[in-house]
């Protein structure tokens, strides 16, 4: 018989890549707190506190926002599983992995698949949306608000109208951006949405936050058919998340404990004071990385602060520099997806991560790294370019 | 805008319901263990030990078991998702809640499917699967081994020799049954299971474990179409959990651990000592719950040692009685569920939670609750007839 095998004795990973990102001490303290019932009248108020603090980070007044007991995927596929029935049409914008993943999704659940390709590292223009639907009856256009295989942030606005001049749901992939960049569901007009909880939540993975407009839990309830998953059936979650707190499956009782105090933990710091500390080390980490030599793969006015994709330096093997960022310095760093494999590194500062002292712990070991791989960096260059930034954002 | 809800402090409850039981203390603590990527090799070789643990748990040879990132539902619907394909038709014997799940997944996946359905708090006898099987191609039989809405263990070994002649596969429900009772798939012929982590494992809610046998995968990669989940595609999955490592979801990092930890926690014990521990500390319950006047559900051949069914007494209304013990007490335990609604108490001794203090714990908070509601129950009949169970079983 196998031995039994040791005891759990994790490294302490800085985590830089495209998530999971670092966990705020407070979240993990909370996953660890008394275990109750799924449906102990604590757990009850627990689960509304999570409803209201989600609603005012996805800026949205709708009460139909909770998360989904799976990772992030699954808020994907909980979305398109509610809302595509076989035969409708569904236009999904793809500029990288998880649009592709969408349209993926779609045709497995019998939809009409229109896709809308741009290459990777570029974002979706309204009209390239528009000409696909091509004012055909749609019932859904799909778009990622933040690209986690590119780093590339999407306008959701244009597309939300041009969406709804044919009646369609608009379906925005929110997993990297909720929390790292404003998400406004309401004023932009996005119907449904989902998230996961390790990215710019500063939480584990395991859970993913979804948000329905009253139009979507229309459509939805107005199916034709059953939905194909009874897991992610909308409305027999919601009859458990709200309302009269039907017995569905079990939840994630410390997943949830942890969700609520990520989001308790954003809502303290302030939601303004959240996206300028990622704007801020956002633009020290790229001063830093140009300083040394590198080049960025995303045009300045589309990059996300939450998420850099950078080129991997002529000569570098990434696999060997990621790994040994790992094995000697205990940092994770992202390789690229996609078409963007073996070409880009994926370097994360999100939720907790977003600091300072990540900031020049990278650079410096980066320096450390390109050196020993024969690169040609200029000493300190990477730190004196990131403390640039901070002085002059500090004297302002 | 509200206000940002207060700091999580949940009340300490002893959990004797149907799941979530009592979690171990070293499962909380790995929980909030450093979180590391879901790609890290510290974490590759956690997943490798994981996988090697549930399969002695679940008495299989085949690698092909890992848990699925969702609660125990999840698992169902993986199994099931994977296996019917639209238009095949499926056996379901159905004597609880769950097995009426398997159904409603059944026909939701274009499944045609053919139900046995015996009365609540019943075993389902094979010649009833073979009668429905009436010698037609069947690709699945489905039964739940220990169902948790009755508290009745199903044996399985001669359902898949039924299902084998018409080479059906067998999938079974091990949600409340594993670490509590026996599992053995290879000897029964078990091709699919499904468990959950917060019933006998002693970990919170969060993960499903599940097994396939050779058989099940070639099926599965044999389908005509693909799978309509591709968060629960298995063949997705797998190459995740095991050979080339593929990318597919972000694995719930903390929750893995929490599961090793908890099988860690079982294997020191051993599970023959586990096993034993159930069956004693339920003889000493229904003991003092007899002698108490209460009268269980389920003939004691069928009965599971990890989940009684206990009547409720005439006159008593069974919501003030669960709130009464969870107010007064902080004890949780379960009501009946469909046909048994209103009329069962259910009454969980899972994982950590069968020991002799809980025992006497629930028992004399039992009497207290049931004289206040003017039962008149011998003063502290229930605690000696456990004692003397339990002294029995030490002088042997």
């Amino acid at each position: 018989m196998d031995p039994i095998p040791p005891q759990l004795d994790p490294p302490s990973r800085l985590l830089m890549g495209p998530g999971p990102s670092p966990v705020h001490p407070r979240v993990l303290a909370a996953l660890s707190a008394p275990t109750v019932g799924h449906l102990d009248p604590y757990f009850l108020a627990i689960m509304d506190e999570t409803r209201t603090l989600l609603q005012r980070l996805f800026g949205t007044t709708s009460a139909l926002s909770f998360p989904v007991s799976g990772t992030g995927s699954a808020g994907m596929e909980a979305c398109l599983a509610n809302a595509v029935e076989p035969g409708d049409r569904v236009v999904i914008a793809q500029n990288g992995v998880f649009g592709g993943r969408m349209a993926d999704m779609v045709e497995r659940l019998g939809g009409d698949l229109v896709r809308v390709e741009v290459p990777f590292g570029q974002a979706i223009d309204p009209e390239r949306v528009r000409a696909a639907i091509a004012n055909k009856p749609t019932k859904l256009v799909g778009i990622v608000h933040a690209e986690t295989s590119t780093g590339v942030a999407q306008e959701l606005q244009e597309i939300a109208q041009v969406a709804h001049e044919v009646e369609a749901l608009l379906l925005a992939d929110c997993v990297t951006s909720l929390g790292g960049i404003p998400v406004a569901l309401d004023t932009w007009g996005v119907d449904l949405a989902y998230a996961g909880t390790q990215k710019c939540l500063s939480c584990p993975p395991g859970l993913a936050p979804v948000s329905f407009s009253q139009r979507a839990i229309e459509a939805i309830r107005t199916r034709r058919h059953k939905v194909a998953s009874w897991y992610l059936d909308a409305t027999l979650l919601l009859n458990y998340w709200s309302g009269e707190r039907v017995y569905h499956h079990t939840a994630p009782v410390n997943m949830v404990y942890g969700l609520r105090e990520a989001l308790r933990v954003v809502m303290q710091e302030g939601l303004a004071q959240v996206y300028a500390r990622h704007q801020l080390h956002h633009r020290a980490l790229v001063a830093g990385l140009e300083a040394m030599g590198l080049r960025m793969l995303v045009s300045p006015p589309l990059r996300l602060p939450q998420l850099n994709t950078v080129e991997v330096p002529e000569g570098v093997d990434d696999v060997w520099l990621r790994r040994t960022l790992l094995d000697d310095f205990n940092i994770e760093i992202g390789g690229g997806l996609g078409a963007f494999k073996g070409k880009a590194l994926r370097i994360g500062l999100m939720g907790h991560g977003a600091r300072r002292e990540h900031v020049v712990t990278l650079l410096s070991a980066l320096e450390s790294v390109l050196g020993a791989a024969g690169v040609n960096v200029p000493g300190g260059a990477g730190v004196h370019a990131a403390n640039q930034v901070w002085h002059a954002a500090a004297s302002r």
